[in-house]
């Protein structure tokens, strides 16, 4: 095969570039290290000679791709979209009813240094200052070359998704632990505004995408090389007994975006003892964690699975994500203040990074250690960009209250206090600086006026910081020798270590389009050298 | 085989409990998902067909043996005394040229829950005291149902090293972190009081030794169960091209009691990039990572494996544990103070869990970043039980003065400062507690007379608390099942969760032997079901 013969169509016939047949047709047993369980299948299956070593392979794959993802999140579209770009026949494999995973229930926030957002509101930024907010956050335990790789490729990945008709805000919001506001975030105020446009796009350009498509485990050739995937197709989410097995070859690469495991209530509590299944998650069913645990079967790297990072702007009176996360993240935290609810006072910078929220609101507890859930207000102008607070209010957990007064009386809150708390952060909102807690309040406004928007606050189980180890090619490196696992390429929460202890707010859009664009460009790198060949006729 | 048939001499013929076949002195390819590399051998090899499901397995051990152990320190020798006591044959390969890893060059520190010394003291304790001092030292992090075995197993643990000729001092130590007086030691003041008798014991009893024989890879059957051992016998550490490679068998089980990876520096690494090559370690050079690895590579859970302890206690004036780690211990932290070089004032409660000394201690740092190293002193009486102190002052990383003011001068402390703490923390002596940073001084000594001695302080890595899960019998837990890994346990520091986010001082003693005698104890129940059968024809 030449390097110039780009477009490669599913279950093509390439001339042989090692000693190899194909029988179509036949079912045949499978020796050597590579195990099988042979499924019915309805299309005739392609017989593949994988590259012989020591005992020989024959595995039979029902269909072949140029290059198969696990995972249909920002990670996986970016991935299967650039690979598409590059001329490689893609399919995209998800196990879920539906496509998009955690990625179309966030709240769409992307961090991009250097967006023209930032230049027309006269703000600063740059991959080096994105770089040093990850890394104090991570408290020094980022992987410092992913990171690198990460930063300075926000502003391409965004120019990426506007091609791929993803619509932004035309302002530019502030995240907690990040030095200047550089989040922008969808029209939509969610990931889906940016994963139904990319699934439409690839779709045009001829990616194949398999809902209810439960990756199973790899397939190998001899020389460890993943060459293909067993999955299961028409697999019901979580009957493991639903499901017909099929082995899927992949002529370049496996690019695994499966996610991260948040919602793996046993693996989560192996790793952190204290994530008991009384904490809720903000997590969609399927964030499980049988993906990573695959890849460390075959001999990734683990890094940091214990890093597990709890969402500290969601609310105990709704299950998940909800809508009081976003009307937290962009308006009750930027532009309000939260409060102790036995005291009415503040206790932490409502813009620290999430760990040091997430332990400041976890220390709310009552002398028995039950949750004192902390309240976050606002005013009407505060609350004019969440788009989920009418939700909130609809469902009730939210509340409108026309004074201060209420607001306390409602929650029993010490209203002098309260009153005390609001007029010395409006000094410091009026002075533009000098708050107590450290807030950057240079943006911040007067809560003087109500009407009021308030809701109640406790952390849920959010995003896990560990994953397998790559390297800036998004390769998935081996364990014993650091080198590239041949074939297995991740990108994503799947991935460990460019967030270090603590990822920032609106960096997970960040690391899965950027790594996953990458993953996607390297294995285009790869049709001069397909993992296995098929021929028509057995010369074996 | 029978359960009363206890003894079971190595490469001893069973009679056959499944269909299998035993060829001497054939060389049979190896098929099935067993892939051994064909070694030369002196010895007549046996071939043993392993368990068959699906594709049939068989492979060649040049030796058998009930239970093997890898790794000679205190999990290991407790594991193989424990298996031998119950009439089991048992190898105990050891990678470096001596026993004992990293037990021989600790101090032989021993937390024992309720032991004689305390009792004689008038010190109460209990399992219960332990658990919680463990569970507050680790963050919450730990794994409940490991840390109710450990702390219930350490009285039968120490009187188990009695029998086996450990010798102990006649008091109880204070380590940090400890609410009670709990810690014994070696007459000798090192791991090896308890590693050498051990092992002589062992050797006594018929445990079968080997040095320099490093563990390569796990053999397993069909059923993914562990059968034995591929190793490099006369391997020269770390030369990865020494050895012969030869295939063990074990009947009943292989315990990995390998250890931690505190000296493999690009582990580490990926766990925690912090910890940079010129942090030193206090571990001996083959404290690596490949046990780790390959048991996740067939499988097993990894825990936690980025939370690696540093020694609050150790000396930048020498490499390794070296000989102020002792006397830190024993003598510097809970019978005298550390001071900032800087200031001559105390800034942390010396005898704090190891973390929260660490943490304190890393931050002592100049503007540039650059460490400024604390001073620990006490005085003669406070340093008698300190046997290292002649080798400190021998090497000069210890010092000795007459005088306050000698040992300010020294260290360009400032005096006053200095005199003015000492004679803050005599006050709270006299009085017996009400100290400043929280010390439990009510077994503390007066600073007020000379002469004192003094040493530096920085941490170094020390110990990783993660590693693989294991069960309360000791059994390596299958990730994605949860299920015991057949034929596989771990015990000691290769094993992760009972210690969370920091190990307390003298735990690891306790751990090792707690574990390695369950794991030793466990295996012997297995002898009704042997994991392969040999017989001296082939009935296959």
């Amino acid at each position: 095969m030449s390097n110039s013969k780009k477009t490669l169509p599913p279950d093509s016939i390439n001339n042989p570039t090692r000693r190899s047949f194909l029988t179509k047709g036949a079912l045949l047993a499978t020796g050597g290290v590579i195990s099988l369980a042979m499924a019915p299948t309805q299309a005739a299956p392609i017989t593949i000679n994988v590259p012989e070593t020591v005992t020989g392979g024959r595995t039979r794959f029902h269909q072949i791709y140029d290059v198969i993802v696990v995972g249909s999140g920002f990670a996986g579209l970016a991935a299967a979209l650039e690979a598409k770009s590059h001329g490689l026949s893609v399919l995209v494999i998800e196990k879920m009813a539906v496509f998009g995973g955690n990625s179309t229930i966030n709240g769409g926030a992307f961090a991009v240094a250097g967006s023209p957002q930032q230049k027309e509101a006269g703000i600063q930024d740059s991959p080096e200052l994105m770089y040093q907010d990850m890394l104090k956050a991570g408290r020094g335990l980022n992987h410092r070359d992913i990171l690198h790789v990460l930063v300075n490729g926000t502003q391409e990945a965004y120019e990426f998704t506007l091609k791929h008709g993803v619509r932004y805000k035309p302002f530019v919001q502030h995240f907690g632990g990040h030095s200047v506001p550089r989040t922008l975030q969808t029209v939509e105020s969610s990931g889906a505004g940016i994963i139904m446009p990319m699934r439409q796009s690839a779709q045009k350009l001829g990616v194949i995408f398999k809902s209810r498509c439960k990756f199973e485990s790899f397939i190998q050739d001899n020389q460890q090389t993943v060459v293909g995937l067993e999955v299961k197709e028409n697999y019901y989410f979580p009957d493991e007994n639903s499901g017909l097995v099929k082995n899927y070859g992949a002529r370049y690469g496996v690019i695994m975006c499966s996610g991260g495991f948040s919602n793996d209530l046993r693996f989560r509590m192996i790793q952190d003892p204290q994530l008991v299944s009384d904490l809720d998650t903000t997590n969609h069913q399927g964030a499980t964690a049988e993906g990573i645990l695959a890849m460390l079967k075959i001999g990734a790297t683990p890094v940091q699975l214990d890093l597990i990072q709890l969402g500290p702007w969601s609310s105990p009176d709704e299950k998940g994500f909800g809508n009081v996360s976003q009307f937290n993240t962009i308006a009750g935290y930027p532009m309000g203040i939260m409060v102790d609810a036995r005291t009415g006072k503040r206790f932490t910078n409502e813009l620290a990074d999430r760990k040091a929220r997430e332990d400041a609101i976890l220390a709310q507890r009552d002398e028995q250690g039950k949750p004192v859930y902390p309240i976050c207000f606002t005013n009407k102008e505060g609350a004019k960009n969440a788009q989920s607070l009418p939700a909130a209010l609809k469902y009730q957990v939210a509340w409108q209250f026309d004074t201060l007064k209420q607001l306390a009386d409602h929650f029993a809150l010490p209203y002098e206090n309260l009153q005390k708390e609001v007029d010395e952060y409006n000094t410091a909102v009026a002075n533009g600086s000098g708050d107590r807690l450290g807030k950057d309040v240079s943006r911040a406004i007067s809560l003087a006026e109500g009407p009021y928007f308030a809701v109640r606050v406790w952390p849920k189980v959010h995003y896990t910081m560990g994953g397998v180890q790559i390297n800036p090619n998004a390769q998935v490196l081996n364990s014993l020798t650091g080198n590239p696992i041949q074939g297995l390429y991740a990108a994503g929460e799947v991935t460990g270590g460019p967030h270090g202890a603590s990822r920032l707010g609106s960096c997970a859009v960040a690391d899965g389009l950027v790594l996953g664009r990458i993953a996607g460009a390297h294995v285009a790198t790869q049709t001069a050298n397909p993992l296995f060949s098929t021929s028509d006729s057995d010369n074996a």
